[in-house]
């Protein structure tokens, strides 16, 4: 089942203890998409400027991802640039260039508006519910968010996250947006009013899904899939997207949704997280086989596991 | 099979969020032994000052803890006094009172000295090579160590791991001792001449055991054992004395060491880490079921279980 994405294309400047790269291919869409297309087809909707060229929408072509939903806009592409430091949690931001991203207001070709699954990537949470409404078949609908939401348009992302499925946000994000230090609790107060899962995402010590009381007709215990751990995070850019794209990509490609394809979609995410943050940029998403996902799937499956 | 376990003995004035107590039972031996004697027998090593009265003594003797190798010392017992804030992990010493343990030279009983299985809780690292030493058929020996104990005597700490089966630290204890942020890293730099094993405690995400090649014939990938999310933690101190007495105790208790054991003991050692935080000070670890950490147990395995 194809993906509908919508999220920002962007091109990051990264520095990072073992090396930089300058304008590089990024964004919330491009890392998500990259990570999904080897569990399915995906459709990204995103806006360019004129500095996008034809060689950067090949990158996500050759992996055969449709990207006949990019607009390109006069002006430049939206660029971030930052630095991290030993600690991958530590990160400085030098610059953030929204340019033709300030003004995005998502266009949905017609030909995606049957899609099942939809992720929402983290833009303004008012786009991200005009874009749902839209997808009115969706199966499943996932979103993520952004501290700068979160502070904000808290009020809107509440509202949007009622018509989403699936929230994905890390352990700082559930904190700032339920006021509740508690991981378990601040999980329960997002999920009172909001979506059926929530999966809070743990950087190096993997990620949780909590459920709302029989959400999808199952639940309600949460199920967490730990990391692998890494002897090298060259670059922790696009981690959270890349496992968004996992996990959603994993679920999309299933034939129906059950606790056991979430719980494997959970694992699949932090495997598609952990190859993102183990090379520069999206080098590690490019080339990638299903040997090497599925290899490293039982390795982290082998990390937990008792007879 | 009877652990040993050598440690602080203390009297601890402990404030949170859910409330305060003064001069509490404590202590790394306390809440080691506590834990350990759900599963197996034992024995402690510590010192204590006049105001520790039987009625304390009883807190141990009533789970079947051998107290004989108490040593009651002229002065006042170990007094600590610590404030956590809504971060558990963010903790504020308000006094630290060494009394008698400052002098603390542990003696062991003859009946102790062919003790299988041996633990050494957070003390000058000198005094655990020392101990380490007098138990010479020792089958497994663990050690715990402490921040102030890496900055001030790191050579000593890295000689007495020399002689150690298996190292118990925490993130940051790990980062500290090996210089470096990465924990895979730093537990490799750790196992290069040290121990077989190395568990790193992550706190609310649970914790990692790492191996040296080959480690007791088996190894060499790491096992993580992923803790239950709880919705309070009411009072942290404790959590990984106990973990340690739950992973040591189960180790002790069974018949042999393979991975399995090993792997099922990350789980016991989280258990009863979780049990400890529940409540205040040693509470909830003083009248647990092995109904309740059975149900525990499985409740945690659910929570990463592949089918």
């Amino acid at each position: 089942m194809s993906i509908l994405a919508v999220g920002s294309l962007a091109f990051d400047s990264i520095r990072t203890p073992y090396g930089q790269v300058e304008k590089e291919l990024g964004g919330s869409c491009t890392y998500f998409s990259l990570a999904a297309s080897y569990f399915t087809e995906v459709r990204v909707i995103g806006v360019v400027g004129e500095d996008f060229l034809p060689a950067h929408e090949d990158v996500l072509r050759q992996r055969g991802i449709d990207t006949s939903g990019i607009e390109h806009a006069k002006g430049k592409t939206f660029h971030w640039s930052g630095e991290y430091g030993a600690n991958p949690n530590d990160c400085q931001m030098h610059a953030l260039e929204l340019n033709v991203f300030e003004s995005f207001q998502p266009k949905i070709p017609a030909a995606f508006l049957q899609s099942e699954y939809l992720f929402l990537g983290n833009i303004d949470p008012v786009l991200q519910a005009q874009v749902r409404a839209q997808i009115k078949n969706a199966k499943l609908v996932g979103a993520d968010s952004h501290p700068f939401w979160i502070s904000t348009k808290k009020d809107e992302l509440s509202q949007t996250i009622r018509n989403i499925d699936i929230m994905l946000i890390n352990d700082g994000e559930a904190r700032q947006f339920a006021g509740d230090h508690n991981l378990l609790r601040a999980a329960q107060k997002i999920l009172a009013n909001g979506p059926q899962a929530l999966v809070i995402k743990h950087g190096e010590y993997g990620a949780t899904i909590f459920f709302r009381e029989n959400a999808f007709g199952f639940g309600k215990h949460p199920f967490r899939a730990p990391a692998l751990p890494l002897d090298e995070v060259r670059d922790p850019t696009g981690a959270g997207d890349a496992f968004a794209g996992g996990f959603m990509g994993y679920i999309a490609a299933q034939g129906e949704l059950n606790r056991e394809v979430l719980k494997r979609a959970m694992f699949y995410g932090g495997v598609m997280g952990g190859f993102a943050v183990e090379r520069f940029g999206t080098e590690r998403l490019l080339n990638l086989s299903q040997d090497e996902i599925e290899a490293r799937f039982q390795l982290f499956r082998e990390l937990t596991h008792l007879e």
